[in-house]
């Protein structure tokens, strides 16, 4: 076997380790080769007959979620229909199509996105056929949607699940499975119109959400870049400065300081001017002081991002909401894809005293890209995107922590209609007046028992917040009407059978 | 090696290709071992050598989705919102409380609940920590969960998406990741009347959703074991012969028949009692027959199901839904959960020439789970449960080729209102009025150019059925009127700027 042994031995151990892993084996020590294709391979006997116990033998395992996810509850998916409810109504109002993709991605469409966030992840086992890769955010499948259908123009929302591996910090609001809100708009369009819509809608949804007083900041890739550009810094260590001033809002300037001289190698003085340009942050006015900074408006692509920037704030001003929008020159989104505008919108405070617990940070953030289709069509033609994604984990978080400090019980049924008696035998006659209901469109409910007491049937109507109980017994049967029951006001009043549909129904509609 | 030694050689060559089947190598021929725990290895050489080239070569790659799986278009979305709104109502019509778990489980959770189908199980890569698998069904995540939280009693819904390794035959609607619509009921009640009510919901659904008649397949896990039992079959071949009988709705008797006594070993007189039983289907009068059977009321098992069956058929005449229901002893559903009824909801025409090639089969199944729950337990304390799952996927595709034929064109988007100009240099015009009718609620669009044609612009909404316009010109403005616009009659009318919110509510509520 001449090309298998050029290999050292320890080579093809080393090898078939790796090839075996995915079996759980890493057992072989030594390899040897011997006459006319033979190979022998100095095993471990004990791991190996561990592998042919028979693996049913379950253990005294632990019943739970895999790490970083959770179940979510009915309370939780009532808080989080309502919240998404009222986000896919904004992305409608402003005419966004909806679009589903796979939960997973053949792996090389996820490859080279991402920076160092790749290893973050979650591949699938190859179990034979294609490598695949669960889903890290909903833009690159965007992009590779647009790609491969060769679609040049679209406005989309897309709400999904999105996976990562990071070391979950549960009590930030952080896990490895969590939900998305994406909005965006593909096309060549004149410039800064759709990327103001896309603030405008931020605004809306934050606005509506009422999570208290908000911010967005704005800048520019390219004013960031111009502004390393004139401060000093050699493009190679544009992205390695970026992620250092990316972290202003976690650690002190002079830690991001520290970093930047200490371990990315910056000269004090140029980490300085940094620091100079950094601490800006403003309104329009700011926009017109850099066009007028001397060093940095001799840079070509600092010119442009503000150039631009002057415009968007002009359609901000149209749109009412230039105040909620702060050009702030320390923003720097970490993502790879981002080609010109970037924004990010903060809660400003912590709405209640109870929630100062939840570190929120960023609730929404998107930007510019319009490089990122290109990179999966074969010819590289571009299409340019701008969007933005909505942390709702972050916002169902907080308006779970208020309801709870609120002590304000969610309903997670939305049941109208209690079918009671007070009689035994009469699952018949429930079941009948249930069937009635149900046929008309009315949400009702009834006890899985042959003979509930009445009192029983009672409280469950108040334990789970159901506004009306139709009451049936002999009495009742007898001359052809229903009791209505108000559970609230334990009103009561006899109504005839025939009419009973109307009258919810009348009951349901004041209400 | 003693222990080891026990292995025949080929034993051995099998066990091995088997570990490294996951990493593709599958080429061990022959192993022979040698003194002092030495083993060698007949390899395949051109295999090896495969797998020594890196992988990580970018050929010019296509641009596509996993096999088996696709991007979901906004037509598609917009017809599954329809579909899926009627299914979640029903839900909500009898009283079910919303729930969601993670896509993936701990791989443990998931073994020895599928029977012959785990290998269809999707595993993730063990990147270090947890062995994970995405989850096959929404079933058995509902009964972790349940076991998870000592929960006791509860009616649940979930609609989700699952993930399985199947051969794809798209023609047939299987796709290998689907989405699905599960209800169920947990908790111990008196018999049969969850069971009456999860047949009841399959009813009003697959009513709802107009997909023609349909029929509703019952059986009884306990009838169809005490069956098997009565005609001769050892406990040993229950299952063998379960997923025999299951193939009948896709191949003859004969043929069946053929499989039970050639490739499962059963006497040719045993396989004709069986199918004498099997062609068995009718309504309540049949399980009053089949009580009557002398030879099936020997067995205690069946006796129990039948009595059942008789309660199930009182409580569905009291929904009205008895002729929608067959007692067929022919059903046998393949997963091995099952402990009591089951049922299959099959269409019983296709609605449309056009629609014949699409062989939908059971579009809905289900039934009691009793011992489930139990699995996860470390008490083994057990919760019963009986429930269904709605296979939407084939359902949606009905409907989307029932629209296709009807040459129905569905609208993508829900935009009321289009802003358009006749004039240049009226962007900021468009913009500010734009946000008005946003800011009212109102859903509205315009083109993301600085100067677009008029023409361009009503074509627009004539192309994407927009039904209101709204334009807005120098004379317009002058006057302090807006021209109102119905597309489809091209009618206008000039209406005051501060009337135009209410004007726009006032004809949008009309229609």
């Amino acid at each position: 076997m001449p090309p298998l042994g050029l290999l050292h031995m320890r080579a093809w151990a080393s090898l078939f380790n790796r090839l075996l892993r995915p079996s759980g084996v890493v057992c072989i020590r030594e390899v040897h080769f011997h006459s006319q294709g033979q190979m022998s391979l100095q095993v471990s006997e004990a791991v190996l007959t561990s592998q042919l116990k028979p693996q049913h033998e379950k253990s005294n395992f632990i019943i739970k979620t895999p790490k970083g996810t959770r179940d979510l509850s009915p309370q939780q998916m009532v808080v989080r229909e309502k919240i998404l409810d009222l986000v896919i109504g904004c992305f409608k109002r402003h005419g966004a199509k909806r679009l589903d993709t796979p939960a997973f991605e053949l792996k090389e469409m996820l490859t080279e996105k991402y920076g160092e966030d790749s290893g973050l992840i979650y591949d699938l086992k190859d179990q034979g056929g294609e490598l695949l890769s669960l889903r890290y955010d909903l833009t690159v499948p965007f992009a590779r949607y647009l790609a491969m259908n060769k679609v040049k123009k679209m406005k989309r929302y897309h709400v999904g699940k999105v996976w990562r591996r990071e070391s979950p910090t549960i009590v930030q609001g952080r896990y490895r499975e969590f939900c998305q809100c994406d909005f965006d708009i593909a096309g060549q369009f004149d410039p800064m119109i759709p990327d103001a819509e896309c603030l405008k809608i931020m605004c809306e949804i934050l606005s509506g959400l009422q999570l208290g007083d908000f911010l967005i900041k704005v800048n520019d890739r390219r004013i960031l870049d111009g502004m390393l550009a004139v401060c000093g810094v050699p493009e190679s260590k544009f992205h390695a400065i970026c992620s250092s001033i990316d972290k202003l809002d976690k650690i002190s300037w002079n830690d991001v300081r520290h970093e930047m001289v200490a371990r990315k190698g910056l000269a004090p003085e140029v980490a300085d001017r940094i620091g100079d340009y950094i601490q800006c942050h403003g309104g329009v006015s700011l926009v017109e002081e850099m066009f007028q900074d001397s060093i940095l408006s001799q840079n070509k692509q600092a010119i442009e991002g503000l150039g631009d920037l002057k415009l968007l704030f002009e359609y901000l001003t149209l749109f009412g909401i230039a105040e909620k929008i702060s050009f702030d020159l320390s923003l720097a989104r970490g993502l790879d894809y981002y080609t010109g505008v970037i924004y990010e919108a903060v809660l400003l405070q912590t709405p209640a005293q109870a929630e100062e617990s939840l570190n929120v940070g960023s609730v929404a953030a998107g930007g510019r890209y319009d490089g990122l289709v290109g990179m999966f069509d074969p010819k590289g033609h571009k299409v340019p995107c701008v969007g933005f994604s909505i942390g709702v984990e972050r916002i169902f978080a907080i308006v779970e922590q208020r309801m709870k400090t609120s002590g304000q019980k969610i309903r997670t049924t939305e049941t109208q209609v209690f079918v009671a008696t007070p009689q035994k035998n009469f699952l018949h006659e429930r079941l009948k007046l249930i069937s009635e209901l149900w046929d008309a469109g009315i949400k009702a409910e009834l006890l899985y028992k042959n003979n509930p007491k009445l009192l029983t049937q009672l409280h469950y109507c108040e334990h789970m917040g159901i506004p009306l109980a139709v009451i049936i017994g002999e009495q009742e049967l007898k001359e052809g009407v229903i009791k209505l029951r108000s559970v609230a006001s334990r009103e009561e009043v006899a109504i005839k059978r025939e009419n009973l549909v109307a009258e919810i129904q009348k009951r349901l509609s004041e209400s």
